[in-house]
């Protein structure tokens, strides 16, 4: 027989069952969380049409959705007429879950209510060049509001995915925990407009002030300049970055004095004072700082835009904002909307380094049922039923075996705990409790079993 | 702006929020069961290397494959070089979960532990011609423990599934419950043996014997014939499908003396023997019938083999057994194993019919907040947080409109609850709650509140 490459394909992962036990341990603290702000799941087909795709993502990404090729006889014909990577294809494998909310929405207007409050989770696939972190097949997590422009609906959004957070362990601003980074199109719009930053050179300007973080003022003074924006826009801009207080209370009203004059900028200074007063008190609350210069590169924001960021970690947790012009793609309308997109695969990598992964996670077996005398077989499997039946997850060794065996098989499996019925055990109704982290073992009615397990793992 | 096509792609379905909780509510039931038996989550890209797939599923497998086109240069050339369906894909959509499982078998067999216990819920793709009840993306959902031998496997997989099906509201074994149709490999090959069919025809004669639900024993016969089987043995072979006894323990006794002289026919009586012993007092005993006429088609069974059958239902709810010889395949080796895959689309279908879905899916918003008065939106925000503090899902109007609106949008969402918090409720601590359902309200104090939903929603 052949030997078989037996490794996932490029850039996709296999989660063996501890990874995938903490991966369902982050999702269920996600729904849980979501659906209590009032989120109802959606799924959608891992494939779409490949015209629904094609065009969403500009030509790169394009070029990255994987293409499923046409089968049987319609196939054939276009691979006899000098085929194209266009033409051989009908499908592709979706590269996002915003292009399927959006068809959601024009498909299903009718039977949808009012505002149509959804999360999804679930793999996305990139043809990117695989590298540490990046892969071809990977979870987003997209929690959206599509409906309504009220700015209630931007501190539900943050409130939501700050509670996620503090749920899973990450506490507070500082070291172990997260900020919000919180800034609006409106400020950026308008911080634009006072330094004379021409209109059609605004998403330029906006790449440079977007990676002040990354290279600082001087660097950002040289990517402005190579933009082409001019030598008193410039100084003006540069002016301002450098002028901006830190801290949230005055830098909202650092903006209002600065960007009295622009509609834009004070409606969204305005916007983002709504935001604050809604948060206070919610989860969000203390997480949130305003930052006058966040721009999140995409063009599509068109409100308030936000990032979770992590204090140790460059990159970001999760982001989001307002987007009124994208839902409607494909419904000929503008539809406003507003959602967050956890960063689920960093999130979980963060979750390990900072061992922030209960001891005991749900799913795993608690208890080894041993196996090695056939006259008490039956008392076993009857043991495992009462114990399940109690809501204890329990394991029962398969195969007659020495105890050796059976305990090595337990540690293999992180089980903590063995229990032994043997003919004296039997005669006593009685049952051989071994902790198996300790080694320690303790003779207990097998009446008492059940309740001395749950009181264990509660 | 173009009309586009936003349907789900063919064969493909979207499941809105209120399917996407009743698919979720079955899974949980499903894996709460699976994890209390010991079994732990798996999962595996959903695209796999082309040639892992080719080739496992005879020719016409290979044909329902959904390929994905190789990407940039590599596809190129293969399109330049009068290409071939196979030249220009490099992978393709997994056709079942049980090839990555052997995949994984051989990867991981060192960090594996002495047995494997695994369950996988998930897509699979196969490009069929779509049809009512048939889909080209569908969930599989399969249980599975390689490395032993011993019968203690078998009871335990079918007392897991039977359990899920208790669980979902499938009781007894009548009308409104489910059979476990159990047979095994070797009575099937003790029947032809002591019927005096060759071994070469025995799978011809298998394939006629497994119709008999459907075809009754007057079409066996001609079935039987037709595949050539001679007429000494087609007699023989009806003879003893007349004669056998309908009843289980019946017909373990039958099948002990009829099979005598056969040692694969003894083996397997044995076999369902201790099945049957071990299931007994366990959530499957009630279930089970042996019908030693069951075949299941599929050539790769080499032990027990089981089938769900729901009484007013044609086809099966599920079904499983032994494979000894097909989680090796890339190992290099025989290895052990026993499995069940539980028909999850269907068992949706039953469920949706007969009604047992709860009332109350978990993941429902319980309560909708209104909006009506922007003097009280602060309280409005405070009580959610109170409110989802307490473990209830609740939902916050975004807009202040109307209450009409408010209420029409809490009908389309099945919201049974509305909180009015106005001027008035304010001053004395209160909130007015409306039974949406009834249209009765009760003015409550808040304090309150959140005892009174949970007690309501218990």
């Amino acid at each position: 027989m052949a030997r078989f490459l037996t490794k996932p394909i490029s850039g996709a992962r296999d989660f063996l069952p501890l990874d995938a036990l903490r991966r369902q341990y982050v999702i269920d603290v996600i729904e849980r969380v979501y659906q209590s702000y009032g989120f109802e799941p959606l799924d959608t087909p891992v494939m779409e049409r490949l015209d629904t795709l094609l065009g969403k993502y500009g030509e790169e990404g394009d070029q990255l959705i994987f293409r499923v090729a046409k089968r049987g006889a319609k196939l054939q014909k276009a691979l006899a007429a000098a085929p194209t990577e266009d033409a051989i294809a009908d499908a592709g494998l979706r590269y996002d879950l915003t292009v399927p909310l959006a068809r959601i929405v024009a498909e299903y207007r009718n039977q949808l209510p009012r505002y149509f409050k959804r999360y999804h989770i679930g793999p996305v696939y990139r043809a990117d060049r695989p590298a540490k972190g990046r892969y071809r097949e990977f979870y987003q997590c997209d929690l959206d509001i599509v409906g309504s422009s009220s700015q209630l609906v931007e501190a539900e959004v943050l409130n939501a995915g700050a509670q996620v957070l503090q749920e899973l362990g990450f506490r507070g601003r500082a070291e172990s925990g997260f900020r919000l980074r919180l800034n609006h199109r409106g400020v950026l719009r308008g911080l634009m407009e006072v330094s004379g930053v021409p209109a059609e050179l605004e998403m330029d300007a906006l790449v440079a002030v977007d990676k002040l973080d990354k290279i600082g003022l001087a660097g950002v003074e040289k990517e402005l300049r190579a933009r082409g924006i001019g030598e008193m826009a410039t100084t003006a801009l540069l002016g301002l970055m450098a002028a901006a207080p830190g801290e949230t209370v005055a830098v909202l009203g650092w903006l209002s004095d600065t960007l009295e004059g622009s509609a834009n900028g004070a409606q969204g200074v305005a916007e983002l004072q709504d935001i604050l007063t809604l948060t206070q008190g919610g989860p969000a609350g203390e997480h949130i700082c305003i930052d006058p210069y966040l721009a999140r590169g995409l063009s599509y924001y068109t409100g308030p835009i936000y990032e979770i960021e992590f204090p140790t970690l460059s990159g970001s947790g999760g982001a989001g904002g307002r987007y009124d012009d994208l839902i409607g793609m494909f419904s000929n309308r503008s539809i406003p909307a507003c959602g967050l997109s956890l960063g689920l695969e960093r999130i979980l990598l963060i979750m390990a380094e900072r061992g922030l992964f209960p001891q005991n996670l749900v799913g795993q077996p608690q208890a080894l049922i041993t196996n090695f005398d056939k006259d008490t077989l039956a008392a076993n499997v009857a043991m495992a039923h009462a114990l399940r039946r109690a809501g204890l997850r329990v394991d029962l060794y398969p195969d007659m075996d020495n105890l050796g065996r059976q305990f090595k098989y337990a540690e293999e499996r992180n089980i903590p705990v063995a229990l032994l019925l043997g003919g004296a055990e039997m005669a006593d109704g009685a049952v051989t409790v071994k902790n198996l982290i300790s080694g320690e073992q303790e003779l207990m009615a097998q009446a008492d079993v059940a309740d001395r397990l749950r009181q264990r793992f509660q």
